[in-house]
């Protein structure tokens, strides 16, 4: 949408509903630099998985199951984990079994739910591709600000992650 | 995957397929908040454009074909403006259609491509659902940066959405 300054303040108060508090020049570049940095290096990691048969998506999984204690986690931990629905992590895990990465299996003395667990060639998976994924990140995204930006982007984004946190533990 | 520090530089060059350069703690705790930030961040604004029955890649078609002169773009531009594959952006064109937000047309006197077209309604449905849209954009990104934080990620992330938008035209 086209650059819109706020709406000024002797705007009547009668209509409150017009004074839509548009992004300025500023702002908008950089929510546009933003979403274009998200989704084009969504695009490009993923791609650059390609050669080993991983969807970004199946790499996080590895990586999550990898750091838990046993190589397993609760189906639940697991979709909060990664912040993915039940269904759609459940959609995930089935096309990861079928490809030798995960086992689901049944708590044991707990009815309620299905553990993930990483298989042996899951955890190969995962170490033989580690290194690549590190290399790739680096070169698109890490390599890319001084010491100074990687601060300052931390500083900037870690208050905003725990707010968006936040509201998605309370839906 | 846990914190590792870069493999040193006495390491035997003979192995160098075993100094993979793991990320830093610094580099870790920030690339970890961009990808939260990146993933929450599309959740928390595609469910607050849900009670408009719109998906945020609708939103993003709209507002992309609500610039364009006559409200039209060819279709193969409409992939590259909105970063997506021609196929997918066919099955959304579709659902759009549907919908009654966009009209797929032919190109008058060019047989290789298709435009699509805003609708008068897909016009009224943006300029009503984009109000509300930039109120979310700022509650949980924009008005969260002070106004140096802003230029700082600006400056940071413009030249990376360069480098990545270079790499997805090559492709």
């Amino acid at each position: 949408m086209d650059t819109h300054t706020i709406g000024t303040a002797d705007t009547p108060p009668s209509q409150p509903e017009e004074e839509t508090p548009w992004l300025t020049a500023r702002e908008q570049r950089m929510w546009r630099a933003h979403l274009e940095v998200a989704k084009l290096l969504d695009y490009q990691l993923s791609r650059e998985l390609q050669p080993h048969n991983l969807a970004i998506n199946d790499y996080e999984i590895l990586v999550v199951l990898s750091e838990a204690p046993d190589h397993r986690m609760r189906m639940t931990d697991l979709a909060t984990a990664t912040l993915q629905s039940k269904s759609r992590l459940s959609h995930q895990i089935t096309r990861m079994e079928n490809a030798g990465l995960v086992l689901r299996q049944e708590c044991p003395g707990d009815r309620r739910g299905l553990y993930a667990h990483l298989t042996e060639q899951g955890w190969e998976t995962m170490q033989r591709v580690a290194p690549d994924h590190v290399r790739s990140v680096r070169a698109h995204f890490i390599d890319r600000f001084t010491p100074e930006q990687l601060d300052a982007l931390y500083e900037a984004l870690a208050p905003v992650a725990d707010h968006l946190r936040g509201l998605r533990g309370r839906s």
